[in-house]
């Protein structure tokens, strides 16, 4: 069917203004942060209500054209992008808070909420959002819970997937489904919800959620410890974690702490060099904890697992330390970084990482890694600069090398090629390095369940 | 086919050791703790490792017979009763304990191994699993995720989904799948380790578990409180929960306090009447939290919430008042209740209580009904006891009356009709109360995707 048919569709379902087509609207809306794509959608229709985006995706089906879900278009793996004359139904029009309930401690919300008026509304009320990451302040709830958004919390609080009490979707098929209601029990057969948190829009379209809250934490405060080898990192953690509960672990490499501070008005956190760095974060509920903080400190010097550290000693210093961290990947950006997203279980991290070091310094001498990452969940982000002597183009396609021994590296130790950032466009010729072909195979014939004519996300996952 | 060629066959599988077809033991292992229907399988098949498993599955899909995945059959449901001639898989010589880590926290273990077997080791490596329930002395880990199995601590600790890194099953087309590997973070596609959580073993067999473990609970207090009217229930839980975390919250009416006193040798908590108590459980891990507790605890007086209530002085007498509550439900048994395992969203859940208070007095007003559960995590156990004047089967009928209308108000409140016993063969004629027909019919249709000849658990959630 003709293009100006399709938009008349979808005009007559919404409104002229909710639909767009200008060149630049087509090219910002067409893409999310990944930049390897050239955006190419034929529209991008914006409903302003759960009923119209039924109406879109029957009429999706009704004249066969495709549909790219997409919400704050902040993800690195291509989940959003329309890059073959898709119609992008654009979630930035559902974006009303339905209710905050004070005695569930939870808050129902249309799916293109921003992240951060979330936690922001819990905020207000007393009570906490826990999911929380640097892209928050762009990201909608909808795109949250079809990537299962990770982030720095994920030790204390886990995934998105454990703040989602209920889910409206309209599935490819065109139903509206209503998972689970806001509640914390129910066992009546099998949770789809679950099933659609983490499907990158494969399945349905996020319309609504309802998000569970938590108690606020108390008086955050940060430790930065001078670690001297990797291995010692993971019992560093274990030694704190058996003591108290932690509410972030976090890592860099002293490369990694370099860069940051040559290019902020930061300090470094003591002057004693070592290797790796951890950052822990916990709740300074009172003088106890202070004491067993103190104690396991001295307890992880006496094993020479730690060679200096320091404890935030204000709110302005916690924040100084988490920035160490937090600006790793904005420092970074100039070096061209090739990124890579990886996870295995805590155990086989020291491993691991050894592994890959030892790849890249033998066969890429030339190459520099900047490790960091969510270590309190084995999660991984391998940072490869790109040598000022290579070209750009030449850096990618050597990377594209690297990938292919670094992700035989992530099989060998049961891994995952993408902790967080989801598979999309950009991982999918690597899912068969964590998941089976048999697996791979149900997957296929689940989405057709939800969407019999496969017009949701297509080539997304999988070609 | 003939039952003795099955049975020749899975001999030839496993062992005759391994093949049970004697009457008592068809009886016993053909049903659970779901006394309503009469055990007819045609065998028991104990395999003892996983390819044994694979290879009955295929066995099945082959001759044409049906199997039913069974524990330790402690479900309340019926979901692991085999009725019908089919073949019970007994996943009990499936019990080892396949690692340890105290690095990742984790037990691996096969689906055999009793609930409490994990309880212990996790206790004796210094650490916890925390998903406890009155059957964890016979239930199996296996069990327990079919079902995503809830109990006393969800309130802090969540359901058994919350504690399953990693899962192999064999599906009912006999295809052996590994699930994520014992991953925190694992971003690639469809985590079909929720799927089969809570699936009451229609999709597949499970017979492997990596589970997560955490920090033992220290010095656990306990706190029992007279409340005055069941509205202020929830606000005493809302105000203590934004000053500590709890690792319970249950509650009892006053008639169920009475019944448990009367039979057992306990004291009431305290002199003063009232019509509900509630329990809670915390960590009093120092002074602080006692003081927090105390000033709460008097906020809530002031309001008028709490006309009473007690702090254990000791681990002794933490027990005891743990007593009051986990002795309800065998102190009734003699009464012969009719339980009901209802859940809807806290803020839902006083309405309910009266609406369904209201509708057995006006309606059946020779029924006794006792109240308690986990309030906390709006879980209600609604137990109606059976008047002396009638026979079972009068009141069994008259029971399944009085069942239509409250799951009207369940309906009504949206809430669920199993909050934590699944649905099996007790529930299924009631599955459209809380879940929709298109929804039942997008499940069926996934049902077969992972088992195309319907050999699993046939009859089990829907017809």
């Amino acid at each position: 069917m003709s293009t100006s048919s399709i938009i008349d569709g979808l005009i007559a379902i919404t409104s002229t203004k909710q639909v767009l087509t200008k060149n630049s609207e087509l090219e910002s809306y067409g893409q999310d942060w990944t930049r390897f794509y050239s955006p190419k959608p034929l529209a991008i229709v914006l409903p302003s209500s759960v009923e119209e985006v039924v109406e879109v995706v029957k009429l999706a089906n009704k004249k066969g054209f495709s549909l790219v879900p997409s919400g704050g278009r902040t993800g690195l793996s291509g989940g959003a992008n329309a890059i073959n004359g898709e119609v992008v139904v654009s979630l930035d029009k559902l974006n009303k808070i339905i209710e905050f309930n004070a005695i569930d401690r939870s808050i129902t919300c249309q799916a293109g909420v921003i992240t951060e008026v979330i936690q922001d509304l819990a905020e207000e009320k007393g009570l906490f959002y826990p999911v929380d990451f640097a892209s928050a302040g762009s990201s909608q709830i909808g795109g949250n819970i079809a990537t299962n958004a990770g982030g720095i919390k994920v030790i204390k609080y886990g995934m998105t997937r454990d703040w989602v009490l209920g889910l409206k979707v309209v599935t490819g098929n065109g139903e509206l489904l209503e998972f689970n209601k806001g509640l914390i029990k129910n066992a009546t057969g099998y949770d789809l919800r679950h099933l659609f948190i983490g499907s990158e829009g494969t399945l349905g379209i996020i319309v609504e959620a309802t998000l569970k809250l938590t108690r606020r934490p108390v008086n955050l405060n940060v430790m930065v410890l001078g670690v001297t080898e990797f291995n010692s990192m993971m019992h560093i953690l274990n030694k704190f974690q058996s003591e108290i509960d932690l509410t972030a672990f976090e890592f860099f490499s002293a490369l990694a702490l370099t860069k940051v501070i040559s290019h902020h008005d930061l300090q470094a956190p003591f002057e004693t060099q070592v290797p790796y760095y951890a950052l822990l974060e916990f709740e300074m509920v009172n003088d106890d904890i202070e004491t067993k903080i103190m104690e396991t400190f001295e307890f992880c010097m006496e094993q020479g697992w730690i060679l200096d550290g320091i404890l935030s000693q204000s709110e302005q210093q916690a924040k100084s330390l988490w920035a160490l961290r937090e600006r790793i990947s904005e420092t970074i950006t100039i070096d061209t970084p090739y990124k890579n997203d990886i996870s295995v279980t805590l155990s086989k991290v020291p491993e691991f990482l050894k592994q890959v070091d030892r790849l890249i310094e033998i066969e890429y001498p030339d190459f520099e890694i900047v490790w960091f990452g969510h270590i309190g969940d084995g999660n991984l982000h391998l940072n490869i600069l790109k040598p000022a002597t290579l070209s750009k183009t030449e850096f990618v396609k050597k990377c594209e090398q690297v990938n292919q021994k670094v992700f035989e590296i992530v099989r060998h130790h049961q891994g995952s090629i993408s902790a967080e950032h989801g598979i999309g466009l950009l991982k999918k010729s690597y899912l068969s390095v964590t998941r089976t072909e048999t697996e791979i195979n149900l997957m296929k014939k689940m989405r057709l369940v939800f969407d019999n004519n496969m017009i949701l996300n297509p080539g997304k996952l999988w070609d």
